[in-house]
């Protein structure tokens, strides 16, 4: 499935050839080259690499990374050579570039996260808030950082809103509505923002809560009433600098769109050289 | 190529089914919702709404703007609306937000760049520096927030760098060999670095070239020696903080990577409800 | 997806043509046909139908259900009609018989399972067992035929059998190594042989604890031995001849292969006729 | 085309990964496995295994068989080995056992359909009643089991039916009117079930001539009628316990859905273990 | 199919945008153009032309054949007109062109034969040289042309010639074998360039036999040799020059590689305006 | 792409597989063949063998060139041979020869019009009018055939005709027009008529103006108006005949229609021989 995607990128990118590349090189010359991170942080997608050579020209270049995804690495560290057919290393760049930039941006968010929280009780997951067509990469990167992923997509977890309780016209009845038509390995969680909600929530049995936009009181309140067997989760406006206020709370998972949603540019650069010149 | 695009998107996301919203809403409810920024900037992307309701069911649902692509928006602005069947509104919602959000995203950053370069005579172009299989989307949003796009890929431009120019042994050497082989409906873009290089360039007769990592002064001072009909670029490392400073120097256009590589969040929100609360 | 299965079975059929009908009947015949049930049971895909006609030749044929899915029916009865043009009518038939005798199939031996079992406390379920292509009707089929739905899948739920437990070197490693990479939002069902191994899994927390070929006494017992919030799970060996004995267990859920892997031909046929005869 | 079918199986039940597998074993880990047969019959698709192991991961795994496409086999046997990385062994093996265990079932089927009618110069031949998108392999089937493949679908032979055969107001003009538009390659056959239509049939020179629902007298009758070189081919409520009636009867082929349509489960099993355990 | 491959053709021309015609005309523009023939001969492929602008933009515009398909025309026929949107028209417009010529050019040089060879007791059939991806079109065109269509691939029919008769040791183990693999709905064709190898493969009971190479003479004495059940075909050097030699011989098919080999361009332009200028 | 493409085309031929050959070779018969050139002219699509091979039966066969593309042959050379599995090499006989003969037509009517010109200042390039699916392989041709090429589809390069023109109100309005909306990577086309309509051209600073349907002497003075670094291109109803007299008129490119769209057969012919008979 991801070399399929990437032959879809490559595509996008280099569709009926590389021009610049393809006219000045000729067909057999090699070189070298290397990547560079240009920021600080936790590198992910390092795997990426053979895979785009791979399809881009089966068994002309090698992509040998220097660290592992989900180390931390700072400006300036190789975090990779490249060698074979120039014309590969220099028309598969910006791909693998594009792609291991999003993931080590995301990795590091969630990393950054990890370290703000500082409660190895708590884990941080990730939302269905990743770019189109890249869920995949971007729920990858996101356990690299330290994360865990929430449900993939619609079709593999349920989460009843607002809206869907409100039809079902209260929790209690949208859980037992949702479970009558459900197979029993798809779990139900259930999004309160009272009291009144989570008291309901329990007694529909749902297996996992999640607290929306509760203060860290609120948070500890609301786990102390949930028994053990059901899973609770916050969510919503929490951020790298409030983050520490939910340590503690006892909470088993805090998910946060941003670290898909808005992560900070993780810059990687290439340079390359090739047989010739030396 | 943009519904097959929004059609595997949606895949992605709802694949065998919206489990939530199929177990809890009848198959014939019908509801509205609405679309609004939770940010100012310029709103993109409203062109995708009715589409991917068309791909996931179609006929079901209708999404109308409220605004044009393009427009200057504030938080709280209602963007669309969206009426019809309950479950496509609400399957369809993330990937509309997604898709949405991103492309306002750089539609704003653009427009960020261009009101703080302030001078019309100099056009703000985008760079190869976009998201795997969203590069259509990416360069589309450039254009709605005022700026130009570069080539859409390896395949529609010549961009002659270092490693070409190396290899080839010289500007001119490299351009000779790629006006060779090259279509004559194909532009030849070669990057340099300094007098001696643009003037090897100027003799080449390149047709577009790029002055990489210039000051002002150097930008003005080369602007002077290229000929009118030779396209003048400016790259590498202009942000919002010093584009000001390149307005008035003569170059055509600017390439900024940060426009589609690290735009800030531009958030959307969707809230709806049904005909059966009403 | 469902279109998209449907459009490549036509393609399979039919390919560059339907050459007895095209050859026969001109473009524009019309006629009626209808479908008839050869067996008795639980009709299931009547809404497949429409959808190949209109893979097939979008707008020239209709398809009418005179029963719904999940309807008991015998032999003889009329189960839907279509009318509109004879070449579609006769090209799509086919596809449609193969189709709806499978989903039918499975649907029925689900329901007989089900009155076999009389016991409205006990679900039944399906496997993996399904055939390559199909699961996503012969998942649909067991719902019709009033049973539920396991994982779809390798990657939407883990099931640890004796394989995995063996190599993590006991069940409470197996699902703490499996729930430490894994989100939330994923159950986890463990398969056990013996008591020893059932009080290992309920120490884990398991989410499901699967009995596998246990007699209903020990079905029993270990029903009673499993905390209520763990749900519990008979398999193997259980077939139409003894599913009763399992009737007042107290399990939750009982998986057959049988339901999906070794249904009974469930026969529908298809006569038409056409206007020029009337 | 099987390559590609093949991949489609194996994303249905693996796409984003196997939970289970790829949590619990490192992605090194080596293993064995075996495949056994559970039921007495003919093999097939012993050519599957090593299909679907490269398609999941190459080079990592081997199939290795023991016995050949075709042989009878009975329960116990050993029908193949697998070594290679476990990870590979366990995510492949329900998409292999699903369709081997497919092909035996029809290749058994045929088999004793073969058996029982028990006449050399009258061969067994499928229908279309396959299931949709494993036509390939149900075809495949029933020559390993010593049947013959009718044709493929609605665009590689033509047979005339009593629609086509009435709106073409009678069996001559309805063949004169194929034979008209149709290569010289592909062959007519037309379906009767009176003495007076095989006469027709034979003025009108059909390639093929099938007798529908007719008592082997019957068959024996018309066989007779029927010049040297118009085959005959006989259909319609034969099944395992009439077909030895119609041995002898001088026609050349028998065409039987149920092979295909309604095969009796053919079990297959596998069970693996791994280095670590040894 | 034909849908799919037309999308396919578009997007090989069209892909992203037409640049030219987005950028100059309003997307509402209304407009009008003609197409005519500017060559003379048999008109093919007019109902290729509402199925290009129905996958380019549906429901934008309308194609009007104003000739039927076979229909001879001359140079400067009108042979249709269209209408709607102007981006629909303009940037549909090669890709109709391009299939259209080759699908007249085909249908006219078959026509040619067709009417040097005077014989209406012989028909002209294709060859499988044809335009990779392009045959279904090519094979349609023959037909429209007055001929007949030959086996459409190596899948539907069988052909033995020389290698493969070499290879089993005679034409009538070569038959044999291939008769013992095949299914009773598969013709057996047989190149024989000796009366010697005709009455072997007489012998073995060919469906079709093919005399490669043959004057007419040797012709008339092999069809003379030849029972009237087996199908005779000549090929091999045939052309407009001395087709009408073999008319009267008495064999059934004349296969010419030419027609879609090598067919004399026939030209068609379109010619547009607008609403605007009106 | 290529190789996509190639695996399509062998799909349209071989689908589920050569009856003739799979019934009639052993699977592991090895053999050798030729290709062998019936025309004279120039090779082309030598690379295509290898890949057809591979794409059929990976690792079967082997095509090695005795010649190289570009080379000028005569009818009788041996242009490759091939050695491996004969089902391999029968299989794929056909792609190749329909995919190298259409590309060797192109490049020997391409190098045909250069040797006819005899002016090196002066480059053939080509037009849209390529066969739907192969312009990738037409495109080659035209370059090895010593021709270079136009712009590959509407979306990398913009041409303004008449049609554009006329809505636009004009020449300059049009490329103003145009220019706007367009990145400056992407060249602009006029084609003009008349001395008037070439001031207007040169007055927009079109990239490249094309003369449309001129004498010899209209060129030369249109040429003589042009400024130098505007690309000038000539093109309508020139052909081998005529286009002598356009040598030394000054133009840059010649575009003509009829080297992809009417070239000459260039026929190519396989004989292959087995092992078993040495």
């Amino acid at each position: 499935m991801i070399r399929e995607k990437i032959s879809a990128f490559l595509t996008e990118d280099v569709f009926t050839g590389d021009l610049s590349t393809d006219l000045v090189f000729a067909e057999n010359e090699e070189g070298i080259g290397q990547f560079l991170a240009k920021s600080d942080g936790i590198i992910a997608g390092l795997e990426i690499g053979q895979v785009v050579y791979d399809e881009l020209a089966p068994g002309t270049a090698t992509f040998t990374p220097f660290v592992n995804d989900g180390d931390k690495v700072t400006k300036g560290t190789v975090v990779a050579t490249a060698t074979g057919r120039v014309r590969t290393l220099l028309s598969a760049e910006r791909v693998i570039l594009n792609l291991m930039q999003r993931m080590s941006a995301i990795a590091t968010a969630t990393h950054n996260h990890v370290e703000a929280l500082n409660d190895p009780t708590i884990r941080i997951v990730d939302t269905r808030k990743t770019l189109p067509g890249l869920r995949i990469f971007d729920k990858k990167a996101v356990k690299i950082g330290g994360g865990a992923n929430h449900r993939f997509g619609l079709y593999d977890g349920v989460m009843l809103k607002d809206n869907h309780i409100a039809y079902a016209g209260g929790i209690k009845p949208a859980v037992e509505k949702v479970r009558e038509g459900l197979g029993h390995m798809v779990k139900i969680e259930v999004e309160i923002e009272s009291r009144e909600q989570l008291l309901e929530a329990i007694d529909a049995n749902a297996d996992v809560i999640m607290f929306d936009n509760r203060t860290p009181e609120e948070v500890r309140e609301f786990v102390a009433l949930t028994p053990a067997h059901i899973i609770t989760e916050i969510s919503g406006g929490i951020n790298l600098d409030n983050i520490a206020n939910y340590a503690g709370t006892g909470a088993k998972y805090i998910s946060i769109g941003s670290i898909t949603n808005a992560p900070t540019l993780f810059d990687i650069s290439y340079n390359s050289s090739f047989a010739k010149l030396k």
